[in-house]
């Protein structure tokens, strides 16, 4: 590994950091919130100090090697590094005093899951909410795609930072320069963005709550500025609106970029599109039925508004909510952490596990037993028409047995200490890390949507600070940043 | 498929079944519970005239080919079958007077997981009692392995049938003829029952009990003969006996044979005994502390007592309990949980994943990032120092993500319908399934220790049996018996 060149990236974050928190300063001065003037001043010094100090151990232009493995074990330090920044308004401020608190905020916000310590988020500064909201917006899609689109370094380590925050087969493959890619990518998602605000605002939403809602649902991270979320507003119109956007933003980005360069059709031909719009409409009918059979709402109209936007908000791991499910039948309790788990498409700035890996991990697994009926015929593997190497199944099958070891792990380390919490403990602390690990935000039982995070122990809280990053770089970066190997000279 | 050589396997089965249960007929006529006798004849008769048809319809000997496939497909029919006459005794005799419930009692016999729907054991007659332990004891082995001990039929269909009913790579590499294998196996597991029954009448339980728990605990069944189960005795003796016996069942046979053939070194040096050994002393450590810290027990040697006891009965998925675990904290009852899924060691009685897959997805999951870190080299997994092919590795795989995905689909199912079982749904459907699928017995929740599975509904209980199936038989047989590809005429 070439420390120097990492301290230069180290640094060049750290500003892009300071330079970020100008944005709540000046909205706090706005606002007349001059009591948190100091702490977004203390927060910027140090970005700078720390900038500094990167920038002036910077390595000489021609020793800029870079292994492309480095690139997974430094994604999961920046990681670590922006959102150990990042806590510091809301612990300097004092509105959430302990920093472990603010950190689990400023990672829930970076990996978009949207899992909170704070039971009452509306005594919060404005400005600091919106800072809330824009780490989540920042976090969608790739803190580093962001830097690799306005900052000037070299292309071999920009392509391996960028591989590792988004693995899969998507990335760099819409044209060939890599920059110009992210900044294809960030255009649709500040349209996409900018779009929702309007809207919002036309349906009476406060323009304020507009940007941060907007923020929360394009990046799909699911922090509001109300205690009742979306809920509060108590607005059909909100709700259909915010529920489409979720879904719109669970759609891999390359589906927009084909339509924009004018090839609707094979775009909407997707194989995963259709497999998740499948798998949606039909959790939404069992939900729906199963909430009208036991007569959890008054009337079919209600139990599809409340189904509709719930779903809409798991799926696309947002974790908006409009109900308490947990007050729902066991049944619509199990479809929500089924679908929770599944997550939106590759590509797009949704958690989980993703439909295209559900759909190889489901189509290996039938290949297997076909096999096993006649072992002399040769099968092969396609998504899209297209033939998946072995490879690729491999690694999605790994990928998938270490999804289910962390989170048996998690779960069973997050049970260690009694926590202060009510409710059966076994099914809150299964979702918990299910959520967290996903990047949703609410779980079942004491995390449920109008639960909060903040019964856990420290111990509990910075082990689902792990499984939030592990989710959010898909594994991978956070492994390899663990082992030694990565860490080796050249 | 050859429907002739099937009706001739058929009738055989039928009336081995219908010899098997003379056995409880005649201990009713001993214990002069007349009015079971009634229900033990019409059983018999059932079967001989099923049996009777069967052999009527058997194939010229020289018409009898068979595909190796089918014989997957078959043994799924034939456990279906067996099952379905089992259950006779328990619905004539009236003592379970719904069909269903007493084809789930049987199935969990079978299948040797232990789950009842029966609150109160001991108003049952002893002669009933009797077979309840007996199916379990039959099931321990293999139903099948037992009709090819002591049937003179084709070896070709002998081995397919035994290679469906226990997969894996041991069976049928002890000796070169399958008959005498299942002859040797079927020794050892009956020297270490009987060993057992003296070893329990000697700790003052009295021959009757010994004898039902002698087979419960050789199959890794968990059926007993009290209301409490093994606590009912309160006897450390009993408990320490019962335990080493449960862990010993848990061992691959061929462990046993090589020791009896003098290779002693090489059968300790295995290396998914020593992880068995490992993941349960470090479960016990965990859970004794655990125990020990939060003061569930008075002091620390009954905290071992007890944690010793369920561990051993939950990782050998026998399921016999001495407290109710369900009081514990949710730490313990997640180590259980854990410990549940994994199971014994393949080649033995017990239920579960089995460690040595545990061991393959783990190591697999390791290499494949290793892989990452350097993609040049090369690696290869292996196990007792042998490496695996990449078809053992890929079929381990596919087997995990259909036990996830069955579980998931099942948990769904059992959840459709509003249950009349107090506590906590999400828990108690979880861990039933979990526990029906790893052949265990007991789960958390209403379905603890404590509790039974009479509260589900009949769709639940058909869908608990499925899944005992589909977890004695390990997966494959029975997905293979719904293949119409299966069924296909040569």
């Amino acid at each position: 590994m070439n420390y120097r060149l990492v301290a230069l990236v180290f640094g060049e974050i750290s500003l892009i950091m300071g330079a970020l928190m100008c944005v709540p300063m000046f909205m706090a001065l706005g606002y007349g919130e001059s009591h948190t003037l100091a702490a977004y001043g203390i927060a910027i010094a140090i970005c700078v100090v720390i900038g500094g100090i990167g920038l002036a151990l910077r390595p000489p232009k021609d020793k800029r090697d870079f292994r492309p493995t480095s690139g997974f074990a430094m994604c999961g330090v920046m990681w670590i590094v922006i959102s150990l920044i990042g806590a510091l308004p809301y612990c300097i401020s004092g509105y959430i005093p302990n920093y472990i608190d603010a950190l689990f905020e400023t990672i829930s916000g970076f990996t978009t899951t949207g899992a909170s310590i704070l039971a009452e988020v509306e005594i919060m500064p404005k400005s600091l909410l919106f800072w809330r909201s824009l780490t989540q917006w920042l976090g969608g899609m790739g803190v580093l795609v962001f830097a690799i689109a306005i900052l000037p370094s070299n292309d071999k380590m920009s392509t391996a930072l960028a591989r590792a925050e988004t693995p899969g087969p998507q990335f760099g493959k819409l044209v060939s320069k890599l920059r110009f890619t992210s900044r294809i990518l960030y255009a649709i998602y500040i349209v996409m963005t900018l779009l929702l605000v309007v809207i919002l605002c036309i349906c009476k939403m406060p323009v304020f709550d507009s940007f941060c809602h907007a923020f929360s649902t394009a990046s799909t991270g699911g922090f509001s500025v109300k205690n009742a979320s979306i809920g509060a507003y108590n607005s059909v119109s909100i709700e259909v609106v915010i529920t489409i956007f979720m879904i719109l933003f669970s759609i891999n980005f390359n589906v927009y970029f084909m339509i924009i360069i004018g090839h609707f059709i094979k775009a909407i031909r997707n194989e995963e599109l259709i497999c998740m719009f499948i798998i949606f409409f039909v959790a939404l009918t069992a939900v729906t039925i199963d909430l009208c059979v036991r007569h959890t709402y008054d009337s079919v109209g209600e139990a599809l508004r409340y189904s509709s936007f719930n779903i809409a908000s798991v799926m696309s791991t947002t974790g908006f909510g409009t109900a308490d499910f947990t007050g729902w039948s066991t049944l619509s309790q199990v479809i929500l952490v089924g679908v929770m788990c599944i997550g939106g498409m590759a590509g797009s700035t949704a958690g989980g596990m993703k439909v295209s890996r559900l759909m190889i991990v489901t189509k290996s697994s039938f290949l297997s037993l076909k096999k096993n009926l006649s072992p002399r015929s040769v099968y092969t593997l396609k998504i899209d028409g297209k033939p998946l190497s072995e490879n690729t199944i491999s690694s999605v099958q790994t990928f998938f047995l270490l999804y289910v070891i962390i989170i048996v792990v998690s779960t069973l380390l997050i049970s260690i200490e009694t926590h202060s919490m009510s409710g059966n403990m076994f099914e809150t602390n299964l979702t918990a890390v299910i959520s967290c690990f996903n990047n949703i935000g609410p779980g079942l039982g004491a995390v449920g949507p109008a639960g909060n995070f903040g019964g856990y122990s420290l111990f509990a809280k910075l082990v689902l600070c792990c499984d939030m990053l592990l989710g959010r770089l898909e594994i991978l970066p956070i492994l390899l940043m663990v082992a030694p190997r990565s860490w080796k000279r050249v």
